[in-house]
């Protein structure tokens, strides 16, 4: 509202243009303030954390969130252009490196094996902020979004797979309070919680599991969620996830060697609740 | 906001579908709630004024209003199917029928001629309710709504025309008060301003003028804006309309015979000026 109140007070018309410039938040509220502006006005995405360079500002997800869960009010909406100036990431604090860590992790894990790879080899080049390791880490993941987004814009399936770890972070988020974690701190701990549960499931082997919680820790990132969080909290929060279709939660899970992933409802309850309880006291 | 609590409380998911049951402020809210759900969902429109049957649930145009301005946040979002049941008219007061008219008329001068000559014929048979009259003005407006919108969906100019009156209309329920005039009341009070502006500016000839006059008098709408409205109320309502490009004010105004209208910024602005003082007291 205060984006609207400022844009009519500043009598800004449809030709105008919004620029998002700082991290997702940002992006995600000014993208979806642009969608609705006078029915939808043009926008730029200037993304300035590693979060959003990576993963947010890219692919025309917008949106705000809502008490009850994230990002459940927005549209999709692609900007004019996305404009990335890796030297925004030098002032950028550490925790906040690391959180967009979480999600270049994620393009090896869900489609990249190579990249998976060449991050277990560089990771201490990308927390010590190496430029050109940035570059490309930064310019690999924006080609894996792209090309899944160009696949499937409205997540009519595969985009979901970007999802990984999302259900049980957004959870996280949610349950312990917007801004206690960061996306990316949240989004690590629902990783391994994901990849726990596949390894339950038997879709994938332990040496796996193993390198998911090797390279999340080499990025200085949680590998299980805050002690506060009970298996209830989880269980309300994803019950009203975005990817619940007729009553049943669709999950995104690793399945066969490194780089394979799927999306679907058609898994064990009892995995889940096991996943649940194993990281839950209570 | 309540739209969006109910539904999440609901745990309504991406394949539910919102069902707008009423006039136009229901429609255009549920619209754009549908659209930002979960970045959208399924919508239907089913109208029951005559305002939201002949203009407002056809063509995907939803939006909220701000207290700057009518209509300032919202989305092009078209509905899955717009149902129409003329029966729903049948108690409906007169004055909503009556504000209905407006957007019938105003068909008839931007672009339908012989449309309009028909309701001057039938204007008795539509206030007296009856159901054949009826069943044709709706049928033929959503026609010419359709044709416009199916060619300029965005409202890059030709739809545009649509508004004839709307723009003093707008002023009009902005400056005196949401809720205090229907919206047809405040078009009709915007498109006898419009005629007027059109005349002065030698664009059309006084029997036109008069023709307008006459069939909204028949219609039982109001031919002048309320005596409250200055008109400094109106240049500041007008100055962030939607149609403003670059600080000027585009406006709908007739030129030529019955049935022809230009959307243009390019007026003497003395006409507008003039036109103005000559509705307002001060």
């Amino acid at each position: 509202m205060k984006i609207f109140d400022k844009a009519i007070e500043s009598r800004m018309d449809r030709r105008c243009t919004f620029v998002a410039l700082g991290g997702g938040v940002i992006g995600d509220m000014c993208g979806y303030a642009a969608a609705s502006y006078l029915r939808g006005v043009n926008f730029i995405q200037i993304p300035t954390t590693v979060m959003a360079q990576v993963d947010s500002s890219v692919g025309g997800k917008t949106g705000i969130n809502h008490r009850l869960g994230k990002n459940l009010i927005g549209a999709f909406y692609q900007p004019q252009c996305v404009l990335i100036d890796t030297d925004t990431l030098n002032t950028l604090p550490d925790r906040e490196l690391a959180s967009g860590l979480a999600e270049v992790i994620k393009y090896g894990l869900i489609r990249d094996a190579e990249f998976f790879e060449w991050q277990e080899k560089n990771m201490h080049a990308l927390l010590a902020r190496d430029p050109s390791a940035f570059a490309y880490a930064i310019k690999r993941s924006c080609e894996n979004k792209a090309e899944v987004v160009s696949l499937d814009e409205k997540e009519s399936g595969l985009r979901a797979t970007l999802n990984l770890g999302h259900t049980f972070g957004h959870a996280i988020e949610t349950g312990f309070g917007y801004g206690q974690w960061l996306h990316g701190e949240a989004v690590a701990a629902g990783t391994v919680m994901a990849v726990d549960m596949s390894y339950r499931l038997g879709w994938i082997d332990d040496s796996l599991v193993k390198r998911v919680h090797t390279i999340l820790q080499q990025a200085k990132l949680p590998t299980a969620p805050p002690e506060t969080m009970t298996v209830d909290m989880f269980k309300s929060v994803m019950a009203v996830d975005k990817k619940v279709a007729d009553g049943l939660l669709r999950l995104i899970l690793l399945k066969g060697p490194l780089g394979n992933c799927v999306f679907t409802g058609d898994y064990d309850r009892q995995a889940l609740d096991d996943t649940l309880h194993a990281f839950c006291k209570s």
